[in-house]
């Protein structure tokens, strides 16, 4: 580290729970300067496929994670990270923390995760669900449905829509599913809160999963009353599992119990942030929190927040919090549930041999060869559209079973040409949020990239071109920790509240990249192209996404049913002829 | 070769001009054995890029070839096939041919095409435009225009449309875009016919190219009027370049000259049929050449043939001609313009190393690994719907600025998927075609399977679920050669017509493959979902594919002008700086 460290600075730790590992950050307090960071991959990753305790094979759209992961990034990443800023532990004056969201586990009145029952280990209801676990579709549309037909009030704080992702459906995805192990949960319980457990040994509530995944709006939660229609077991829900104070985002949630000391080498008693969300949390790390200052975090997923003055609905956001982002603001979000994800899955699973061997030559990653040569084309000449459904839409459309499409194939289509038209689909997507807010009375006044997939130079340009708008960047390359040191800054009482924290440790570049306007004339025709498409297949014109998943689910769920058959016929001794086994799938087709 | 040969039997052979290479098959007379055969790789293959005699780039959507490939094909292949009979040449009564269709070329009186006229050998216009050359739309889309416009009668004969691939779109493409050329051409004729004007020193004129591919409809050309409506220069196209008298198949076209044998080591003085297409001579191989007996020829492009006894208007069909099949019934034809070409497209291009890897490990090709994972999914298991239209549209939309989709894309997509989606797009495809037959009142009672792709176990299994039919095999792998060997036997007298021939040298294998009820059923599903995309996408209701394309063409003609004004620039000595470059495209833009 280059930087100069005086005798009586102090500093913050801040820990972002990602997807698939753990990073903690320490900067100073004075000028939010990144000292020295670790990152702890997660052991079970993402459980998409099966159990790692039992090897149990898990439906299509479950994705579960061990929550002994969470605590080993405090064990392992926090250490590593103050050893390199070459700091003394004792002049840590404070934590903080942001996790995604909605994930969400069921736990014990201590706060022992359910999974962690010897009794519960191989009942993957009992794991906590990561925000991309989609299975509970099924309860999210019938939440919706009930909340429009009894005219909830909420339900317009959400877009019109709730997520399969959040608390409710989840929750009544456990009870419905697996009953004995929603009776003994005591706590239904977002990751971000129950990590502030761990550290403080007190359980607290965040106004941002409360608000924006909880359905926690005007200080409560959905009544008795909605709850029991959904489902007579499902009644006290909310008053039983979920009610606890809420705390405000900045605050102190309490302090570093010894436990937490000893895992982390951190000073016991220390000040613990409120909990937090990855992207909320990226705001002020931006000192980006003024209304209209739209900040998209894009990575696997991008997430878009924004603060307004006013209470306004918006069609499709995920929700308005008031708090959500920065206490006294009411916080708009909105999100894409795949983007750097469908880049990837493209690179992995559809790039053949020749750009692999072109990328190993050059020393380059297979993104950067694909860029490089989807740059090289001029916008409209691969002549393909896509839709950026791969993962589902949250945002304006918030379904999660839509799928992705592309269209305009040729045989003279070559991977770039696809790789790009997937990019372009994302920024499609992007335009179609702003345009929801501004159409809401939003004015987006600024848009400030956030995340991993800024380093990708023709991604930006495209976002630039199809939106129209200069683009400014976040300072920092650790959005997310740094937006969680600065609020351990504020919990620690280092600076009076999040946005004078966020004016001194925030940072953004302004007009890091400015549209180029011949490129934007043909993503104008393109966009409108994409509009089309997106409402045809979204909005319940042609229904042929829903009917291919419905197909898809029920192949699978023969298939698992036909293997748990051989697999019990095993066990009994009995060996079934290969032919007997076909004409067993023919019957129950 | 094991068969046994007696000392008084006659041979003849057979010769397939297909698009990458020509096959030669040399076949004896009283049963049809195959005894020997060769291929020549045409060396200048297709081309599509670049026009191979001055590096000049070609625009989009054009496929031209060099007739020198066809002459090394008799001068290569023939004796080499003759050599692998083991055969005397002298025993070798008779030569038939066949060709891709439509491929037309402009020669001057004595038959010699224009590309080999020393100074028009760089010129594109100067070459063969092969049957996939796509470049002559507009052409197409003003013959159709005015032909309904002035209720021509022969267009229900071809279902209502021109296509882009025939000669009178292609010719009118010579004369807009090379007038010069154009006034250069004594002859515009089907290259099926011009190799038998090498063979025989003779001009003919085939039935079958003549009415399906050059608007001969009840002994006429379309009319002097209709020709100068489209445009004065083209008044006399059919009359001066075209009009010849037509042969019947089966015919002899004449007799071997001496040229022609110094090049094939065969006879001088034998037997020469009249020429023939590939798909249409492959249906007598099969022996199925009654009304019903449907002949889907499936290599990289799916031709249907059938005959029928009555003249009826199918829409969207290619044609119905009088003779185009077999003389004395009406032959009908279909097609599909990419079927082996979109699953070679993405084996080629989107199956990542660990395919590759796995087919060598395994010694298979990459079509059989991906079609055995694919095999082993159950029907809908994918999520997936595609639209077979990377080539375009033959039948029944005649459109060839169409493209492909897949529909239904998520981050669990993996690449057997997409193959056996595009597999079953052809599906699909092929019973649009079967049940618009049937629609306009032609019953389709045998689905006849020709052509390479027959080998394909799953691809035949997916045929016959999504048609509900059984499936029935020709016999011979070298339907075409066959086709032309036995249209050669005709032409020397062996027999004294094409179905006596059919019915000796020609086979099938009937209900080579059955279809499984269970996966109907979910076929059904799908197929009901791609008749809805077939018609948005295909009929109007959403033109986005057209606006893709056309923007694909803007932005490729607006390289290929920048490239040449830099070339030029730097043939004049002037260096263009880069910035000058891009505000240059920027204003052209």
């Amino acid at each position: 580290m280059s930087v100069n460290i005086r005798d009586s600075e102090s500093f913050v730790v801040g820990v972002d729970f990602g997807t698939l590992s753990g990073r903690a950050l320490v900067v100073r307090v004075r000028d939010g300067a990144e000292l020295g960071t670790a990152v702890h991959e997660y052991r079970h990753g993402v459980m998409d496929a099966a159990l790692a305790s039992s090897g149990e094979p898990l439906p299509a759209d479950w994705a579960l994670q061990d929550p002994e992961d969470y605590r080993d990034v405090l064990r392992q990443a926090v250490p590593a990270a103050v050893a390199a800023a070459g700091v003394d532990p004792e002049r840590i004056i404070g934590i903080g923390t942001d996790f995604t969201a909605c994930t969400v586990l069921p736990a014990v009145a201590d706060g022992t995760p359910l999974c962690q029952l010897p009794e519960l280990v191989k009942r993957p209801h009992a794991y906590p669900k990561l925000w991309k676990h989609h299975a509970s579709q099924p309860q999210a549309d019938r939440i919706n449905e009930l909340a429009h037909a009894r005219g909830e009030p909420w339900i317009a704080r959400y877009g019109g829509k709730i997520s399969a992702e959040w608390e409710f459906a989840k929750a009544l995805q456990l009870l419905e599913e697996d009953p004995d192990t929603y009776q003994r949960a005591d706590r239904w319980i977002e990751a971000a809160d129950w990590i502030i457990w761990q550290l403080t040994g007190r359980e607290t509530r965040n106004a941002c999963t409360a608000g924006y995944k909880g359905i926690f709006q005007d200080g409560r939660y959905p009544s008795r009353d909605f709850l029991q229609a959904l489902n007579p077991a499902f009644a006290e829900f909310a008053t039983t599992k979920l009610s606890r104070p809420v705390s405000p985002l900045g605050g102190r949630a309490g302090s570093l119990t010894a436990q937490a000391a000893g895992w982390t080498g951190l000073p016991a008693g220390i000040a613990v942030a409120v909990g937090n969300v990855d992207a909320h949390v990226t705001a002020p790390a931006a000192n980006a929190i003024a209304p209209g200052q739209m900040v998209a975090i894009m990575g696997t997923s991008t997430c878009h927040v924004m603060n307004g003055i006013a209470l306004t609905d918006v069609p499709g956001m995920c929700g308005v919090v008031d708090g959500g982002i920065v206490a006294g603001s009411y916080g708009y979000e909105a999100g894409q549930s795949g983007v750097g994800d469908i880049f990837t899955w493209f690179a992995d699973h559809l790039a053949p041999p020749s750009y692999h061997d072109e990328a190993r030559r050059r020393g380059v990653t297979l993104h950067d060869l694909l860029s490089a040569e989807a740059a090289a084309q001029q916008p409209g000449a691969h002549g393909l559209l896509a839709l950026d459904w791969l993962n589902g839409n949250r945002s304006v459309l918030v379904d999660h079973h839509l799928s992705g499409a592309i269209i305009g194939l040729t045989l003279a289509t070559r991977p770039p040409d696809i790789y790009r038209a997937l990019l372009e689909a994302t920024a499609f997507g992007t335009r179609v949020i702003i345009e929801s807010f501004e159409s809401a009375g939003l004015p987006v006044t600024e848009l400030v990239i956030a995340g991993g997939l800024l380093r990708n130079a023709l991604l930006m340009q495209i976002y630039a071109d199809v939106t129209r708008r200069s683009l400014s960047f976040i300072g920092s390359e650790q959005g997310p920790a740094l937006g969680s040191a600065l609020h351990a800054a504020v919990a620690a009482g280092a600076y009076p509240d999040v946005p004078a924290a966020a004016s001194v440790m925030g940072s953004k570049r302004d007009a890091a990249v400015v549209p180029d306007p011949a490129s934007a004339i043909i993503y104008d025709q393109l966009y409108a192209d994409y509009v089309l498409l997106h409402d045809y297949f979204g909005r319940g014109a042609n229904e042929v996404m829903h009917r291919l998943r419905a197909l898809r689910d029920r192949a699978r769920d023969r298939a698992i049913r036909d293997r748990a058959q051989r697999d019990r016929a095993r066990r009994d001794g009995a060996l079934v002829p290969e032919r007997e086994e076909a004409a067993a799938w023919q019957s129950t087709s």
